[in-house]
């Protein structure tokens, strides 16, 4: 059924037998590797690396080469799909994303296009060279930004502790909130369903900033669109990791996805109760990685034997830090991978 | 007992009965109001407002008298602990605080001090100011950070999306961890003692980056510390706002004070089993504020009677972001009082 060798996260994703869970860390390819540094050093700037195929591909390899993780993740940007759909914007180093123009009124929508399949297509062709370079040695992750988050981006236009004027649209105006939402939805399925026909085996879906929602915004302006993300994509498992959303679990349990991505403030043995039916996917602090070796390595054990062999996808609650230790970050991988 | 005419705040904060539950909002003196825009730029910054006992009166009355709000608060900023302990910072406009110095070793500790209740004889000062003012009208509020949020701030040097730094810190050196959060510690609680001294009805305690802990880490340095602030101060209640820290409720329903601050991502009928015998403050989304004056009134109607008109001093769940309209605020405010 699968040319994959070591489809251990493939496995525990549809809830079959695993002999240990699989381990992969989010943000994995990236400057916890100095040729990572170094290649980045040699260009323009992110953009130019998440939009070069072979430099995405290879930066990809990095986690799998160094570490041995069970997975690839394609390297690339939540917000290349606010780009597709005409919004451009731009990465500022030690500072983030920036959009130079926001979506404010219905006009504006009328000026974005819900982008198709081959809209992003320099990620879709990383993902294809990866799929050959990895040789079915792992699975290979896709992924995109939830609509609400991205809605977010495209209204704020960019980072921010409050979020407060993307926010404050779901309060003033919900015909303009439920269009974007859609189109962003319309694009992002377009998007993941190249991502798996280009050779995605599993895809993740970003929530990053769920935690900023009342739970009855979260029912109204994340859950249906979710839900719809998660109906469309059938050929592959699908993760969802909302973080910060520990107020909207249940209806999380009702979407139509197998993994569920846990952050690191959430008590994995309640989480069990709430999704008896899924994957758990997390959940050390990555700050956890900053200790000694000795403690990274109890700490993964604890977390382990609290999740427990099945169903589990070991995994930070978070994106790895940039300056974490390249050690740390073995011992967190190797630890999961002896414990079979 | 007391000689104030509206003491609504304090009966609902002892859980003694109430027409209706008091209102008040946090930052509530500040951008909202065109006088204090006004004042604001024909001064130096923010520090200069800080640090003027008759201004930081002034600005402190303005929602006494224009919204007819049940309490005041004193105008100041948590930040005033550290500096009072050695360690400067700067408020940068728009930007946030900065700490151009920042504390990592033991023998940066070294040259820090353990303030007395003098130290920020500024926010005393105008806090005699203010007692005078409000001639007994309604109770005056004083107010602090919590240890892990000041210790954030000294370790990481400023606001972050992370707090990567602190955290790390917690994981490498405990014992500096726990020594700067003594410091911090028994600085409040000098510094709190002198607000009661001064005046202050009412002490509450903003643990703004609680959200940022494992559940662990919260037990171990967070409570802990809490918990020897609300044992020193008897003579008056106290609150304690732990933002998003609702993985550690039940260690704070241990805690003795009388009301814990709740934000707006929090569910109140849980929290009424969770906390029996203390009053909820909170919980309205500071962002429902930017929608029309009747859905405000709807909004704010719902959240009173999800809460009960019993121990719940009626606020939002986080501070009133500096852009709200005032006729929002006042459509808040006036809502709660008239649903006596």
């Amino acid at each position: 059924m699968t040319n994959i060798k070591n489809d251990l996260l493939l496995r525990a994703a549809r809830g079959e037998k695993v002999e240990r869970a699989p381990v992969w860390l989010m943000r994995q390819a990236g400057r916890i590797f100095p040729q990572y540094r170094k290649l980045r050093a040699s260009l323009s700037g992110f953009k130019e690396l998440v939009e070069t195929p072979e430099l995405a591909c290879e930066v990809s390899m990095h986690p799998v080469d160094e570490l041995g993780v069970d997975a690839a993740i394609i390297f690339s940007d939540i917000l290349v799909i606010p780009e597709a759909m005409g919004l451009a914007y731009e990465m500022v180093e030690k500072k983030g994303p920036n959009f130079p123009k926001t979506v404010q009124t219905s006009k504006d929508l009328d000026n974005l296009i819900v982008s198709d399949g081959e809209a992003v297509h320099y990620t879709t062709d990383a993902i294809k060279l990866l799929k050959k370079e990895l040789n079915g040695k792992v699975p290979l992750i896709g992924f995109a930004g939830a609509p609400w988050t991205i809605f977010a981006y495209m209204v704020e236009g960019g980072g921010s502790k409050t979020f407060s004027k993307a926010r404050r649209k779901l309060y003033q105006d919900r015909e303009f909130s439920m269009r974007l939402l859609d189109m962003i939805t319309d694009s992002t399925i377009n998007y993941l369903k190249a991502q798996v026909a280009a050779g995605a085996d599993l895809i993740q879906v970003f929530d990053s900033w769920a935690g900023m929602l009342t739970p009855v915004q979260y029912k109204h302006y994340a859950i249906p669109y979710l839900d719809k993300i998660c109906n469309a994509i059938n050929e592959v498992p699908v993760t969802v990791f909302s973080k910060g959303a520990y107020f909207a679990l249940e209806d999380m349990n009702g979407l139509n996805c197998q993994t569920i991505g846990v952050d690191w403030n959430m008590n994995p043995k309640e989480l069990r109760k709430i999704f008896p039916d899924k994957t758990l996917q997390g959940n050390l602090d990555p700050c956890q990685l900053y200790a000694s070796v000795s403690e990274v390595k109890e700490a993964t054990k604890e977390m382990l034997s609290v999740f427990g062999t099945q169903r589990h996808i070991a995994n930070l609650g978070h994106g790895v830090y940039p300056d974490t230790p390249l050690d740390s970050v073995r011992a967190f991988v190797d630890t999961v991978k002896e414990s079979a």
